[in-house]
């Protein structure tokens, strides 16, 4: 049977028990258009309006900013693109250290007459001062800065560069992606610092696949990528996918009330996990920044991380090495390149992401296959030589 | 306890146990990104590859043509504006009965320097074929036609203006969302006259809501609406839906399975239904042209649809005004005011559709409480008068 250990909770999560209960009376039983005007339509909207609650509630929004999308890949061209397009073309600043799916509409944008700034980051993964304000200086209308980056796990200062981008009078949008379940989120204080627009996902804190929101400033004027029926404020049409919908609420309600316990006991299971990893010559990605709790970014010189996560695949353990969210693409990591991080060592890089079942006892089976397996692939590469 | 009859399956539709049973491993257990190369990760992307065979065997299609989205919304959006977005601006034709979904994002391109047609219908809600000609001389680049009406069920012989399309060299899409699992689809032979993409939805056949298809030609191109990771060959980046997409893939092979039992069945109530409705005054549109065996869209002069619906509802049927798909809007259908019907009989329009839990004792009971209502409405009426 299956069931190795999992540590890869940044790529996606298991469906918590609750969430799972929640959602399936809406498969079967409560399963109208939400959009109906009956009795299995009031049931539907019924569940989509208190996960409305329970979203904006788990983020210190009001439910009238939640604006539900299909997923964090939606919700992020949703805020670049459709906030573009009731502008005229001008400047959009990006980190360079963002997720693909900011990155690339992005640069579409960039093949449309935009000027795309991507700003710099330090070795270290965190956005560099000075870049930030030779990109504030070019008065963007659209800045996009990711709260939490998937890879590493580095954390923005995102109420600080807000603040300091009022000024340039932009659209801020902060993709929380990874955020959301980590670390506290409060869009109402986040929004008087200057941040305009947040994406958050179900998938990625115990929901299920399929519903995620933009939290978004009513300020902010967006065409929709979706138009049709008028659904969620004209802002997203399409049936509303009920069931997870319903499950993204009880999974924000569920994450914010664990978050404060979970990321104390994250964080000493990955201080262990590091100190093995030192142990056994791994370079740390990241490790001056502030980082969230659960996320380890490493690599052995002179290993392929490809090759070690095959490898640790079959010892039992999975992880991620690269971006896990995107498809096959052999080149280094796009984040560890901005980094300055040589192409040999990047080429390295594995992601442990811990979560609700990792265990001391986990992260020490870990390490112990970490090590047998580099003593073999270095016994290859010593035959091979 | 909470059930009504439900008569709205174009609407939505309850999730097949098989469909749900199906899904289930799919939240706690299989639960990997489809992304990741590891144990988790290898048994989600078995998921897709077996639904998306399951989907392309339903449909003709080759699983390659097979381009998953999170709804039908989504995908008539892709089409339109994904191809749109390849080309220099210049002539789209839509018919006048389309969904929203298709309409807006037409309109949305005849704000943007497009020349939309609208191509009228008959009385009887088919495509006029003067008008069609008349469209097509104008050389249009992309044709959108429904395959099926939502509304009044009208079915368009999407060959047939396919063939005759073919010489202006155009794109030729159709939304065959309320066709899929209710007429036989076989997009190679449709392919072969000249359809080059098909929009399908998972929970209009006992799938779950949040999986739908674009079935595409691949010589289409089109720019993706979500970039990012590069999913779906680059056309729709985001997560999979792996649940979702596995509900739709069983549907789809459970719906090909009983298509042709289903239909005469249906087929066999709906003619019940509306000798039931005739013997009441009832008008019933397009019942000319040829339409889908579950649906019938009808009105009782001076009785408001809406009122009708809402008491209707309290008699245990659920039954729909207009088009439930999309949001609170009391203005009549666009799909009746283009088949030329007087807007006090349109605002009376009523939409029962048909499905597996449908039975000729539940259609008499319906025809009961129809009749029940209609003489109270109408005694009201009178009181008021």
């Amino acid at each position: 049977m299956f069931a190795p250990v999992y540590f890869d909770y940044n790529a996606t999560t298991p469906v918590l028990d609750c969430v799972r209960e929640a959602m399936l009376p809406y498969f079967s039983q409560r399963y109208g258009n939400a959009s109906s005007r009956h009795e299995y339509g009031r049931a539907a909207r019924l569940g989509v309006d208190t996960a409305r609650q329970q979203v904006a509630a788990a983020l210190g929004a009001h439910p009238t900013e939640i604006v539900f999308t299909s997923g964090g890949s939606e919700a992020n061209n949703l805020f670049v693109r459709g906030a573009a397009a009731c502008m005229k073309p001008g400047v959009i600043v990006v980190s360079a250290v963002e997720h693909p799916c900011v990155r690339e509409p992005a640069r579409e944008l960039a093949r449309q007459g935009w000027s795309l700034h991507e700003i710099a980051v330090d070795g270290a993964g965190r956005v560099k001062a000075d870049d930030f304000a030779a990109a504030l200086d070019k008065r963007p209308q659209l800045v996009s800065v990711m709260l939490a980056n998937n890879e590493t796990g580095v954390v923005q200062d995102i109420a600080a560069l807000a603040l300091r981008a009022q000024s340039s009078r932009c659209w801020f949008h902060s993709d929380a992606v990874q955020a959301l379940g980590k670390l506290p989120l409060d869009f109402r204080r986040l929004n008087g610092d200057g941040v305009h627009a947040l994406t958050v996902s179900s998938h990625k804190i115990g929901g299920p696949k399929g519903a995620a929101a933009l939290v978004l400033d009513k300020r902010v004027e967006l065409k929709p990528l979706i138009a049709g029926g008028g659904h969620e404020r004209g802002l997203r049409s399409g049936t509303e996918n009920v069931p997870a919908i319903v499950g993204f609420g009880v999974a924000c309600e569920w994450a914010a009330s664990r978050l404060a316990d979970d990321a104390r006991r994250l964080r000493g299971l990955r201080a262990a996990l590091e100190r093995g990893l030192a142990a056994q010559g791994a370079t740390i990605f990241g490790a001056e920044a502030e980082r969230l709790p659960n996320t380890v970014y490493f690599a052995l010189s002179g290993v392929d991380g490809d090759t070690l996560v095959a490898q640790i695949d079959r010892a039992g353990y999975a992880v991620a090495s690269g971006a896990a969210c995107s498809s096959a693409k052999p080149e280094p990591s796009h984040v560890l390149t901005a980094m300055d991080v040589a192409p040999e060592l990047a080429r390295g890089a594995v992601r442990v992401s811990l979560g609700a079942d990792s265990t001391e006892d986990r992260v020490n089976g870990f390490l112990h296959a970490l090590a047998e397996t580099q003593r073999r692939l270095r016994g290859l590469a010593a035959l091979a030589a």
